[in-house]
């Protein structure tokens, strides 16, 4: 279960400033922070970057970059400012993403063949909307799993993101279970072993004060993990959360044979 | 998801000690305060009761009754003490439990059918121990399965009990993996809508602190709760670990609609 850190979005307004004065201080600060709480990746959240996007998404990548020496998830819908960064990184990185509405498949995906990147594909309809329940979270997963082959797109380079519901949406606790599902049983439908991704904050978008929102992403967060899922984006700056990270490692993989003094589990992160 | 209190257990010294001398006020504040917890059944450890187990068992019985109207969990290996508590109860039973061992096959099973009450059966081989990976749990809940029912209980009466092993153990994480599984996919494999039920706090057996020992513990219970566990057996004295119940719960079976205020989750405990 591979942490990538959500923390750098450019919605937070220090973030946003230091991208509009191309300063590099604050971003550099925030990916430094995330490696050292436990990320192993950084999603750069820049949004549609509708001024400048190469210049921008160039100055973004090369700035975590020299802050951080981890893979860089490029999450933006705009194919200039995704080609930018994608031009401009030099570690491992991750498209972020895809779907089957048409223009996502015809302006992101031939990018992570060209590039020859991991790419996410989220489990939307080609309209954009979220199938509600299993089956349909799977018929899209086909589907999308086919398109991305189809356009010269290794199975391995693949990770399927069946998209988290917000708990405050109606059918949210359902789509959530299907959620679940995809991720136990996608490997064993594709006939390969496709990596999946989950965001958690979504469960958890509208919540009332951080206190709701914490409680809830600690109780998806092992549901999660023990479905399988790949690599989980989170906020690594939460140390519950990342104590849970590690809890559920240990439980999963087997951390711990003896709790004899020094009790050292085989997962632990910022020790 | 039944909350069922493992908090009344005869090793707790001031239970011993109301037990010997068959004073109800500690066994009664107790099972009110489990009640008041968030219990919804208790289970009540009385050890193999070696003393006049079938005066011990009848005390206990009819003090937590009198204290809490919940349904009781009669938890002893000793069939004399478990017909003793049977006789008493007036409220919904289970008996817990019997396994593969011809012991308790013959001597604790017959009295389930003769109550006519709930019976949990533990997935042990029939020389006590426990099958390591998920097929020799599923072939144990074959085998047991079809003992109880081929000694007439039906199978609506039937609660099975993986068997949550301890993270010191050196194969725990495989085996709670499994127990996962036996969990998620038992009613698919016995073709009927089998109840489970798992000891959270076998987990942690062993762990070093109560601060260590809720974190694991924090961590599994949504697994548990995610594979779909009819009942779980856990410290209802614990707040952390109830208000994570709750919030499974909600995420589970749909309980938040809104976070507009007054924001009320569907499941809420003691509020």
């Amino acid at each position: 279960m591979i942490i990538v850190a959500d923390n750098l979005r450019i919605t937070l307004p220090a973030i946003g400033h230091a991208v509009d004065r191309l300063d590099p201080g604050p971003i550099r600060k925030l990916a430094d922070a995330c490696r050292n709480a436990g990320a192993q990746a950084i999603d750069i959240n820049s949004g549609p970057l509708s001024r400048h996007p190469e210049e921008k998404m160039t100055f973004l990548v090369r700035t975590v970059q020299a802050a951080a020496d981890l893979p860089i998830v490029l999450d933006t819908a705009n194919p200039r400012a995704m080609a930018a960064g994608l031009a401009a990184c030099t570690q491992k990185t991750m498209i972020n993403g895809v779907s089957l509405e048409p223009e996502k498949l015809k302006r992101i995906l031939p990018l992570a063949r060209q590039h020859d990147c991991d790419i996410i594909g989220y489990l939307l309809r080609p309209d954009g909307q979220v199938p509600v329940d299993a089956p349909g979270r799977m018929e899209a997963a086909v589907a999308l799993f086919n398109e991305m082959q189809t356009a010269g797109i290794s199975p391995g380079k693949i990770i399927i993101d069946p998209v988290v519901a917000p708990l405050a949406w109606q059918d949210g606790n359902r789509q959530n279970m299907a959620v679940l599902e995809v991720i136990r049983t996608l490997p064993d439908l594709l006939g390969f072993p496709v990596r999946t991704i989950a965001g958690l904050s979504n469960l958890t978008t509208g919540a009332p004060d951080p206190d709701t929102r914490r409680r809830y992403q600690l109780a998806f967060l092992p549901m999660l993990a023990a479905a399988g899922a790949s690599m989980i984006l989170l906020n690594v700056m939460d140390t519950e959360i990342m104590r849970e990270v590690e809890s559920c490692r240990n439980i999963i993989d087997g951390g711990i044979f003896t709790w004899e003094p020094p009790y050292s589990p085989l997962h632990a992160i910022g020790r």
